[in-house]
């Protein structure tokens, strides 16, 4: 498959650039007979689009999603949905001087030099808008696993630049505009930002995302093992730079006696393993980290090349987020939902007949 | 595509078990006319193989790998290339005694829940030596994208638990059994492993991988990009819980005055990236860097359950590595040679027509 | 893959209903860099579409094309190009008492056992529609295999129930509504076909497509072998249930000694292969032939069952097509264009180094 | 993926040539838990195999299939299943001076033009010997298909050459060499093949196959139809030109009100569609026919040229079938398993929550 389709058998094919008349995606495998409609997907956009808060970039898109095909009389149908979402603040002069140029950190370099050709106006292909379908998907995904097995899906900003945030309540994360799990640190993000912005500066974030009521047994050795599904994933959005599991990269000076978590008829005694051993779901929570480096476009003087090798001075303005990883949180619940959507449709068509005859064991609650 | 098969148009498919009679893998679209035989294949593998030193397994497998398919009179003929290599050192009485039991840190219990019977001998289907069939797999795709672009690929240990090993230089890399790019610190290591062994216990590590002369252009947006790909082959390397590309976890707390990588006319100034930019290669050397858990095998005993949620100790004697990322870094050099490969076949599919009017600038070297 | 996505590197991603608000398809993995427009597209839906004579469905529908995504300043960029084709002539009323009801001949029956629930208007997801977008992502295809390689693919009638129509001349096949490549014949065929209406009853048709200037060593055997991938897209269009590569059928009773094809530094003296031997092309015209049935929307009455199997009878009205063959040429160019696209792309991933020392022979032209 | 694996879900990759050490395939996907021995696989190998009768090829081979992964202790383990079958009488002698001609109708000139070089022993790849790994994975989904669901598959020849084999019974069909479902005809075969032999020459053969007790729902609209899915994979074994689905070829000339089978409680009135209505299954039986041309080596000179465009005589000696029609039938049904038994699982992956409220009404039974 060429590489905007997502999926084994609930597959998603991604289409649209950042200031075409139009993006969306098509949902293809997904289970008929679901209640679904437009509500069900327009709140997770409504948390991801922009121009929510003085934070983020200030273009205004509605990302009013519209169902095209796969419903009828409100319920999944078994064929492919069709999502479309209309753009309609497109600023491409903001871009135009834009065209010859390659801004350190963004795609253009590599772009043109892949195709031959680009789509200079916004990003193009290679915008973060392009997550707004997915995001779109994800909502079905997450829809169809509360439904089926009652999986809960949500994730936070634990680092905005030096700035760690300690983990306080998930229920504070919808109350601030950072994703913030500690409501007591919003003024000083705030003001960090509010700095930042002046300095024309941008930063970086740390963004973990979990998911609860796993079904154990997800996951397809030896290489679509769920967590190299969600590596693969969450490297591809936009930004990221780096994916940990569990515990990550703590793992390294970590001994086996610690590491290992014990298992007792009570449920794991810990969850470092992030809820994957062996790339197969425990039933734990899934527990993903992710780096995200400060955005490139920013409006400090960057020294580059043109399409004809000639060195220039690169200054963006126009309408960017100071750090993208502010909007990442409901992107990277989507793409973990996509996965295990994925593979829950997997494991019923290999192993739909498997019997235990003994009960999951409950997965560790931190 | 179930999940044993690596790859879209370089494709691998893996089978075996630790203790079976043999491993082995399928290489199917592997460009016709390379000249290649075992002793291509068998240097790489002969790296990788247990038994080398006093501080891996003592499971004596000569690892000698046997082309079945796809050659003729010497060359590749372009259909599939089958590699056999024969399990000849099992000891699986070591095992029988866990067939009932949960080791902490295993697979053995998701394995269970996902199939509902598994094989215990050696840990079956989830053992680090289905990482043999991939290391042989990875050196057919190192020959062609040496010979057909000057690729090199080298990784080398960059932490042994608490112990960072400063790069020193690439030619220390084989002459000692850690993988570590500086002579001076292996004293240190050997002795940090054997009181290791001694103890019982095991240890994570960190390990780096870089490819170098990587074309520009490499990687599939939206969902197949070069970076993602890769950290999706790296998790699911086994004992991998976390994958940085480029710089990492580091972009959370840098600046995008400091991390955006500026060009020149001479080239990029700077490797924050890793070498991928919107997902797609820079030319800049591919820079990956991965976590490994501590073995999940130890001497010191562990609390777990049975099949019927009994409660059990275990503690794990045999043959084992008492730190498994020391054998990584052959596996991590595989692993990025095969996505390299798919994607360099991918990359001239689509845009073999391509022509750009100007010579890729030169990647950065650190 | 779910079953709406066709191809593996020149993939499309078919979506929508018959009667839902708009049909559509995304291609991914075009090549960048080709002029494209809504205007080259068109021509093809055109010939297509429903409405042009009496003797097809009188729905009337522009099946006008819009590009939404994938070309940038008139060139294809290499990113998704999505095509939207709005529905505008729905008349679900037609179809409402069909709702319970299974038509002898038509999917109603076997959509509801697979899905469990079905969109009857106009047949939804299996109604002979979506081949628009087939059509549509066939003429894109056409184009770059003909400034690539300077194809040409054209489809005819070569039979109508029982009347067999001798091949004229390809010239004749756009000159008449059947696609017969002969005008002479159209007479009878128009006579014939008003009959039929009167009768109330439909026919079945016989369609032969035939591609020309191929490129030898198409075909990835073992199984995605050219000719199989043509037998797989021609058996999905709805209605076929026959096809034949070159002499087909007729193999059965020939001698070895009559259908091997000879070979002289001239070419190939006959193509009984119908251009692929082994499953790869020869560089000979592609020829294939397709059976196609009755329409199963007929107004005489026939026996059937509704949802809770009772007995009823079926008469279907409002608007069909009463042979669907009629329409079905410019659909069976399309297809075998997306395949062979699909190949061209694969074979130089695999082999864009194979360098023979002598010329192709020429392909036999007949 | 590239062409040597074939499904979805139950995956299938085959390997090697016909003079190579050993043929053989993996298959991915296998549910677990399933018994499964050699001797479950070895009586569909010995009815496919050489040198059973004078009427086939005199190649001695035994055929003696091997399981090296993914079964324990009797049963599968839901990992790869590796089998693998030894090469034991290669005379590469007899095709030696093969190497540089073009045998017409063989596959030499496409292979060679396609990969640069080939393998010419036996036909290498392109030798229907190929077809065996097919056969042993083709009798694991028989068996799971059976147990499952009571599933039976049966092929028979049903014309060789100018001889038509009236329809006696299937228990004629493993009582004679030719599986001709009529006993009283053999000895008309038989003689009728004598004479061929005698006179070096070659003849075509229909098989006609069949799979009972099928689930109704399976097929993937709007690609992935199992007719569709069925036509790819028998258009690839060697040598067929034609594919028919019910009544193939003979719709041409019906009426829809002859065609469109009716429907009762009591199940289907007939089953001129075979089995698949829009793509998807009906629960009646699967009736495929495949047109299988007239073996390309024959005694009798031909004209052909060489690798340099020289022209050359060609007259084919050795050990070959003067009909591979009569071997095709075990091939036949293997295929279709496949292809029945990857739907199996990718119904249940979508569908796997579907629950009508009326059972299936019966398939109708000729």
């Amino acid at each position: 498959m060429s590489g905007s389709t997502l999926g084994h058998f609930f597959c998603v094919t991604n289409f649209g650039e950042s200031h075409g008349p139009a993006i969306g995606c098509v949902i293809d495998g997904c289970p008929p007979g679901m209640a679904l409609s437009e509500a069900d997907i327009q709140p997770d956009l409504d948390r991801r689009k922009p121009g929510t808060s003085r934070h983020v970039t200030q273009r205004q898109e509605a990302d009013q999603v519209q169902i095209l095909s796969g419903v009828f009389e409100g319920k999944t149908t078994g064929t492919p949905i069709a999502l479309l979402i209309q753009n309609t603040d497109q600023r491409s002069k903001d871009y135009a001087n834009l065209l010859d140029t390659f801004r350190p950190g963004h795609a253009d370099y590599t772009y043109w030099r892949k195709y031959g050709l680009r789509d200079p106006r916004g990003g193009g292909r290679a915008s973060a808008r392009l997550t707004a379908p997915m995001v779109a998907a994800g909502a079905v995904a997450k829809k169809w696993l509360h439904e089926k097995h009652g999986m809960r899906f949500e994730a936070w900003m634990a680092q905005l630049g030096e700035i760690e945030i300690p983990f306080e309540s998930a229920e504070h994360i919808h109350a601030n505009p950072f994703f913030a799990p500690n409501i007591s640190i919003v003024p000083l993000l705030e003001a960090t930002m509010d700095a930042l912005r002046k300095s024309g500066d941008s930063v970086g974030a740390k963004i973990v995302c979990r998911a609860r009521n796993v079904p154990p047994g997800l996951g397809e050795p030896l290489f679509d093992k769920l967590d190299a599904d969600i590596a693969h994933v969450m490297m591809g959005i936009n930004a990221v730079k780096g994916v940990e599991i569990g515990d990550g990269f703590a793992v390294v000076a970590q001994r086996g006696s610690e590491h290992g978590d014990e298992l007792s008829a009570q449920g794991f005694a810990s969850n470092h393993a992030g809820g994957v051993l062996g790339g197969i779901s425990t039933g734990q929570d899934l527990i993903v980290t992710l780096a995200i480096k400060p955005t490139s476009s920013i409006r400090l003087p960057r020294q580059s090349i043109d399409r004809h090798n000639q060195p220039t001075s690169v200054e963006t303005h126009g309408r960017h987020d100071p750090c993208v990883g502010i909007r990442a949180a409901p992107i990277a619940e989507a793409m973990l939902a996509l996965v295990v959507m994925d593979h829950a449709l997997r494991q019923r068509a290999q192993c739909g007949d498997v019997a235990i005859d003994v009960p999951a064991i409950p997965g560790h609650r931190a």
